[in-house]
């Protein structure tokens, strides 16, 4: 398959092979895309992105997704590789001091959710932004941000996040509306199934969490390898016309009340 | 391209080339599958469909879909058609006979009504109990039907059928939760942009709607073609874990409250 | 308080004293409205309403609500009684033989499905058809219909009840579109948390569910007391502009992905 | 009526008469509560709070809601002056300096981004706190954010203020699952239809937008008063289950997608 032959993109927040945008990279590449990776300098330090990028002949360009100075030389230098405008993003980045430091909803730090919401959120409006002013992405190009359910529906332990995430979502219908007429890209969100990323792990009752969704989902949990397969979908030319829009991919989770499989749950705790 | 290499299934509802089913099926074949088309007698007899799968060397089985007779013969054709289970299915069926006889959705005629609900959406449950009894489809296989935005929110003139899409979602939702454990088979709805087919020209004021919802689309309204497309992805391998969605594929449409398009309307009113 | 003084309506499927309905009309009589009671011959005859309408003065008149004629009657009746138009109307009639019967949704008795939408859904149509014709309810009147979350979530057990539910919930949008601008007449309905009721009763697993409920309800499960306070506001005039909503009385529900509560009962399982 | 007798609550917000939280403090003070005024100190020089209060004996206590310490002299006053804990609270705060400097949605001033959300939406999070912290609701007690479609849909001319609302019905959210199972205190948005307030005014077309949405509302739009109305029952011991919603009070416009009034215009355009 080549779903993205000729396609040119920016994929951000790849930190290991566990990362849903590591898997995204390497599937865009698998179907004949030519990438630009970006994180953080320290994530670049910390993880192996460099060399998964020397391996497949990527550029990495370190940018902090809240700072327009470094969004600018990142969207400055992606043209410069691909020479001239690209295709698509994929917006993975997130990150709550408040979760990290557990201070729970009811006292949060306020800097901390500041923090959270200009990371997670606002470095999205930011990304687009800069995308938008540079007319860096070409005649219907497609942007994805990854998101989660807990922007809808409250989920013990997600904590501000789930503030931040709405916000995300948000963001994505706002700047669609705009960047739609004016140049035919799309802007969507991916809402997906808890996954078992080093991101994931910070948050407390993880594992739980990810067997109560697996039991809650007709299909099971969507995986990071199964998340970067509909991403491509989302980046080919097959799906121009969807924009603004939550997409979930979960298994189901989303449509669920109560499956069977969690309903046999309590009738064991009755025997 | 070849999407759906190895890949085989049914389409409902072609009845000439301005179907979106019409579409699926070419864009199908387009994409390798090998496909089993299907509409009522008195369809086939009216509309070129026959010479169609004769240029394509597909098969056609007659079948109306409201009948579970007919709908037993066509999936037991397909499967020895295709020499055993199949792996999607596309329903593209609904006619209300109140929206053809002009009476208000104040004073339907309830035997219509009846009609419109077994036509447009029990035929939905009645072609999965199908499938599922026959076991009639691959593990990871993935039925879509086709929906309207209508089931959500109350369009002038729709009348009945924005009843009837209601229900069909509510069954995509409860059968989804039944086939995704047992057969990891996915069902998901396509809630189209109004589309210029020949079924909707019997819906008053068409051509007006098509006007309205591409002035309130950021990127216009998705046409037959783009749509085929777009499902063509939703019976890939690439949507695995999509299941129980209703997945608008309209330009944005449904996430949008007012566009600067449809306000310079007004504002062409005031001058 | 006399939320309701002077106010008039009809109440319908009051079975017993468990029902909503039953504590929705002690509310509205305790309220200052005058009211007509009504069931199915069978369920009069098999349960004490007519008792508790003798010792409140209140008519009772036996009405099957998928019949025109016996709805006619019915609406006569109470304009004969009220001695002239009325203002509010609670819709609280849903019946599966499918559910009774133990059909499972894979393998629905479609002749018993037909009598599930009938009963359930289109019953609810005809009720606001014949108000309509007959010019029964006054200037921004009010009409509730009662429905469950399983309209937009499946829930194991529930069966072709979640099809008439979302089937119900679009012919308030439908009907609601229509019955405003020309009577300002408003349409909602109340979707509640499981409420032990002898209806309830039917449904496998009801125990278990309203414990799971509870769990995951902030606030816990809305009583059917509780859902009476909440319909008399409905019908009051302090809400004369809430119209096509479906109105979450759940104790938050519908809000939520995961609660402390429910969490709590995985950490059991793991000690 | 005397809907709120015996209860005590904060209204913040309140301009002038043509407030919607003006109009909730007089409609709450003519049901029987008893209240405390806030605004900032601008504010209230600016307007004749001052003076309403006088003439009904209600205290008025300055604070700028983004600002933990004010927030705690409020919440302190308040409880100071009702000698004890209260049982319901208003917010009805919002700005936007990106509105009021004609910044567009794509090229935002981050600085007035910061404040457009720390001002409308982290405002509530920061009142929740205080209250929460100083127990300072009693159980039962009801809370009600205002809040608008825009943070479902996108309309022109809302820009940052649509990522506002959709932080703060995050935030609703997010703490009615943390303050019901604590205190058994409920948190809603209501959605308003557009009104015609001194806020609303620096809207760029808000003429047009209130005749646009009177059009696509079956009962028109909700006025202030109307919403004052519909607010006193969601303060009362009516509605003690609902929480964690967004209550749509507009006239039926959320679940319409367009209206014979709306349509109307087209076929005008057309002759």
């Amino acid at each position: 398959m080549e779903l993205l032959k000729g396609k040119k993109g920016i994929i951000t927040g790849a930190l290991n092979d566990k990362s849903i945008a590591w898997k995204v990279a390497e599937r865009a590449l698998a179907e004949g895309a030519d990438i630009v990776l970006t994180n953080t300098a320290l994530s670049l330090r910390m993880g192996p992105l460099q060399e998964f990028a020397d391996a497949h002949g990527c550029k990495v360009i370190a940018a902090d997704a809240t700072n327009l100075e470094e969004l600018a030389a990142l969207v400055d230098g992606a043209m410069e590789h691909f020479g001239g405008p690209f295709d698509f993003v994929l917006h993975s980045i997130g990150m709550s001091p408040n979760v990290r430091k557990n201070k729970p909803y009811e006292a949060l730090n306020y800097d901390f959710l500041n923090k959270t919401l200009d990371i997670s959120a606002l470095s999205f409006h930011k990304l687009l932004h800069t995308l938008y002013t540079k007319d860096a992405l070409r005649e219907w190009g497609s942007v994805v941000a990854l998101t989660y359910i807990a922007a809808e529906r409250t989920f013990v332990g997600y904590n501000d996040m789930a503030d931040a995430k709405a916000l995300l979502q948000s963001i994505t219908r706002s700047f669609g509306a705009i960047y739609g007429p004016a140049r035919h890209v799309r802007i969507n969100t991916v809402s997906q199934s808890p996954t078992a990323t080093t991101a994931g792990q910070g948050i407390a009752g993880m594992e739980d969490m990810l067997k109560y969704a697996e039991r809650m989902s007709p299909l099971g949990n969507a995986t990071a390898d199964d998340c970067a397969d509909y991403i491509v979908t989302l980046f080919s030319d097959y799906t121009r016309k969807v924009t603004m829009q939550n997409l979930y991919h979960d298994g189901g989770f989303s449509s669920v009340g109560l499956t069977a499989a969690e309903a046999a749950t309590f009738q064991e705790e009755v025997r």
